[in-house]
């Protein structure tokens, strides 16, 4: 039998909402490793989902009839004289999980560097830091390059802002302007790293954006809350506090850590799947690069129907997941040794074993 | 039962205190290959140890609360227009050996390359030459290079001096003053290459500094021996001439040969284990990377107790051992063929060897 397109959507949205709301207390085993996903709803009643049943939903079938670029097209805004390497995990991650398309807007110093480490990117460095420029020129440089950026704008599915971005003023001021024209075109924003830095300072960015994804270490989530909720962080009620400071910003936060926390203000998700025990840096890239490749594929399934789903936490379900079964992959193989490039590696694995293409 | 991280890390320097003084003549077996392990007390005494026991002693478990930077942040400084592969071998081999971040700090030059080499790496290219500035720009630009590197001192567990340096009087000057504020911060230094040669010109730099490591070669050894106590290297007694050298520096050296001999002026160790006979460039950068992680390792588990083991012996013996394992297992597969980059490939499968995760 053959079904529409249009049924099949329909199902997936069922299928997630059962995902996320209707299976309490249950845990599904998925290649011998223990799979753990839980929900608390802002009144406190606790939910229980189903990660990989989340990724499943999501993640579109491929046809033959399908063209260069409906899988995602994905940009990433870093990379700068400093950073090099984790622009390229982000957008090189973006593609390993299924994205056509991904490109990478960074500095000139960062572009021949970038564009060494991968034939796949799309690499254009069209961004200028401070040193680079004298004072007399900012304002005429930072206008054309938000006007290279508006050429290419509503072409993207998702921008990831701030891997490897580095703190220079005059090169965050532009990615503001950049981050204020994403907003305007509707186009979602995973933000991380030195993107974090900037919303932190200027809260407006993201604030009420329900497209916005933050996805905080530690330290990074330690100063959001210290700048937006005037407090320390609350170990003892970690998922009221999350969900207070997503609402209080109105975006969703994917907080990393042992187990990884996501909320939009209306409910805190765990995911907890068995990853890795090494902490070698790059990990975050990947994340951001894979939540910026669901985020526009849940879009597609989420908005179908009466009832909506936000898309940027069954994004960050998903990409929370396809990580830690990675990093598990790459662990059993390379042990203490497992850089993020192994780990990289293991996403196409991952993705396979989850949720396979036939 | 569960016992607490305190009693484990008194266990495991028990452990320690044993294998470097209590097991006399016992060799061990690993993978078929005999290891060897001595050590000579500057009373004359012969005691033997087991470098795999060391290694396993110091190596940290890996849990999976632990964060970003926890297992070891390691800086390399070197690379120059000259030379690019030094620092990359040995920066490249800390995070393989298990450290969760690798610097690079090296020339504008060196810069793009080094970078090119690996996106796992964070490369500052803000070093100098005298050929691309102006006599008169040296202070300042000298000033604004040792800025850049306060900024991120205290936040590395070790730094590499050396690799791929080069013999240029400004940027030696440069790393004088970097040394000097290493010591003054009481950051360990492994000491290589061209900072070998800088050290055997300027004893100051690390006279005294017990958190010091020289790993000199059959060159800069004896380059070392003729300067400091004006004779020829003398192998009737190597092992109280290392002594001797050790204690009149004030620091750890390594001396590497067909056997490496290790002393901080204390006690003479030596280590044996079959490595391999191919001599390709790149094996000591692969050395000084790996000492610098396993010096921040032995740290932690050193000053644990009342009896203190000197945690740079202790790192040399373990990267000595690592190394030869992993020179053996590329030569295994890759005969007269093995280059450097064989043998990193090895050091992950070398640690899982020795020393298993679980």
């Amino acid at each position: 039998m053959i079904s529409s397109p249009g049924a099949a959507l329909i199902r997936r949205q069922q299928f997630l909402l059962k995902c996320l709301g209707a299976y309490r207390n249950k845990s599904c085993n998925t290649s011998s490793r223990s799979i753990k996903m839980w929900s608390v709803m802002s009144g406190g009643t606790a939910l229980e989902a189903d990660a990989i049943s989340v990724l499943r939903s999501i993640t579109p079938s491929l046809h033959l009839s399908r063209h260069k670029g409906q899988a995602g097209k994905i940009a990433v805004i870093g990379g700068c004289r400093e950073y090099t390497g984790a622009p390229y995990f982000s957008a090189i991650s973006a593609l390993r999980i299924g994205a056509d398309l991904s490109h990478v807007f960074c500095t000139k110093d960062a572009g021949p560097v970038i564009k060494s480490y991968s034939p796949e990117l799309i690499v254009h460095p069209i961004l200028e830091e401070s040193y680079s420029i004298r004072d007399e020129e900012k304002k005429s440089v930072s206008a054309k390059i938000i006007a290279e950026i508006d050429k290419w704008m509503e072409r993207f599915d998702c921008i990831v802002i701030g891997p490897g971005l580095g703190r220079d003023s005059f090169l965050l001021d532009c990615v503001s302007d950049i981050m204020k024209r994403a907003r305007q075109a509707n186009v979602p924003m995973v933000i991380d790293g030195d993107g974090l830095f900037l919303v932190t300072n200027d809260l407006d960015l993201v604030s009420g954006y329900p497209l916005a994804v933050l996805t905080p270490n530690v330290n990074e989530y330690k100063r959001l809350v210290q700048k937006l909720l005037s407090s320390e962080v609350n170990d003892q009620d970690g998922a009221g506090q999350l969900l207070t400071l997503a609402k209080r910003i109105g975006a969703t936060i994917l907080r990393k850590g042992k187990a990884d926390h996501i909320s939009d203000g209306d409910a805190v998700h765990g995911v907890s799947v068995y990853g890795s025990p090494r902490r070698c840096g790059g990990q975050g890239d990947i994340l951001s690069g894979s939540v910026a490749v669901f985020l526009s594929w849940a879009r597609q399934c989420a908005v179908i129907g009466e009832v909506k789903m936000n898309p940027t936490v069954l994004a960050c379900i998903a990409a929370s997941v396809v990580l830690r079964k990675s990093a598990s992959l790459a662990f059993d193989s390379k042990r203490r040794s497992t850089l993020t490039g192994d780990i990289i590696e293991c996403l196409g694995r991952s993705l396979e074993e989850i949720c396979p293409v036939s």
